[in-house]
C-alpha cells in the first residue's frame, strides 16, 4: 500500500463552481496505483466542495442561483459581518455542502460516473486563490 | 494492509430513501478485517447517499417531505430543465446531501450507531437502477 | 502503513457547535505518522459533524441561527415527533450536514486550514453525550 499528498490551488473570481476534475485526474494517473481512495479537502470555510453535473453549464447556474434564494444577505440577520455582507452566508453556504470528499479508484481511473465532475464552490464576491489538499492511498 | 472495491446497485422507484446497510456489513465481513475504513460513494448526481435513524420509517417520510418544501419544483426558476420539473431540484438535494461517507470498520463490525442506517436518497421521479462503489481498507 | 482508531465523547448542552480539533490533533500527533488520512465518524442521526471558522464566535452563533430559521419546530409538519419537537428537525439538520469528514495529515500535522476548526454540530435540546470514531491511516 503506498499513498501520496498534493496541494492545489483554485483561483476563483465570485461564487460560482469552478472545475478541478482534470488536476485529480492527472494526480490519479501519476501515482499509477490499480485500485485505491482519492480524498480532496478544502483549507477555507467560506468555499467548499462539491461533486456535480459536468455536462450542462445550466446546472452550476441554478445551483449558484437557489444557493442565493436560500442563504439571505440581509446583514439583520448575522451578527458576524467582519468582512461584508456576502461573510456569513459564505460559512453557512459552506456548512451545507461538502468540506471534503472520497472517491474511489478501480483500475487506474477516478471512479466518477460518466456525468460527475469535481468542483470547488466559491461563496465569496472577491477573488479568491483556494487550496486543496489532494490524498491518495492504493496499491 | 488490504482493500477492496466492490459496486452494488440499488433499484429505486422515486423520490425517498433505500436502504443499502446489509450489503456494506455483508461486504465488510467478507471481507474479513479486524479494523479499517469503508468508503461509500455514489456515481450520479441527482441521487445522494445518506445515514439516517433506521428505526422509524416517518423519518424517512418526513424528511423527504422537507425536501420538497426547500427546492421547489417551479419551472420558473431554473434553466436546466431537459429532464423535466424534477430534474434540476433533484441536482440541488444531492449538493445538499452526500455524495461520500467514510464509516470505520471496528473489530470487524462497520462502527455504525445503533440507530444509524446507510441510505441511497432518490431525488428522481422515475425508477432509476443507482451504482454504489464500496472501498474497504484495514488490516 | 498503519492504522489505528479512538473513540471519544463530547459532551453537549443543546443546539450549537462544540470544538473537538484538540482531541484530533492529539490522537493525530500520538500516532506519529509521517502522512495520512485523519476520517472522524460521529455515531448519532440528530448531531453531525462541521468543519468551521475557529476565531469568531459569532460565526457559530449565526449558524444555528440560520439551521432554525431554515428548519421549522412546527409539529404539524412532521409525523416523527416521538420525542418531542426539536427531534425530527434535528434528523433534518443532522441531513444536511455531514455525518464524516476526511482531513489529510501532512509532515505529521493535521492540514486544517488556518481558520479550520472540527465541531460537534448539536441539534436537540436536551444534554447528550456524542460518541465520535477517529479513524487515522498513515505511514
Amino acid at each position: 500500500m503506498r499513498q501520496r499528498l498534493e496541494s492545489i490551488t483554485v483561483e476563483t473570481r465570485g461564487p460560482g463552481l469552478y472545475p478541478f476534475t482534470d488536476a485529480a485526474q492527472r494526480f490519479t494517473h501519476e501515482m499509477a496505483i490499480e485500485n485505491g481512495l482519492l480524498t480532496c479537502f478544502i483549507r477555507h470555510t467560506s468555499a467548499s466542495l462539491l461533486v456535480q453535473e459536468n455536462a450542462d453549464s445550466d446546472v452550476l447556474a441554478d445551483l449558484e442561483q437557489f444557493m442565493c434564494r436560500l442563504v439571505s444577505r440581509d446583514p439583520g440577520l448575522y451578527r458576524h459581518d467582519a468582512e461584508g455582507p456576502d461573510d456569513m452566508p459564505s460559512h453557512i453556504r459552506s456548512a451545507l455542502t461538502a468540506t471534503s470528499l472520497s472517491i474511489p479508484v478501480d483500475r487506474g481511473e477516478l471512479a466518477l460516473g460518466i456525468w460527475q465532475g469535481l468542483y470547488v464552490f466559491e461563496h465569496r464576491d472577491a477573488s479568491h486563490s483556494r487550496k486543496i489538499l489532494m490524498h491518495l492511498i492504493g496499491a
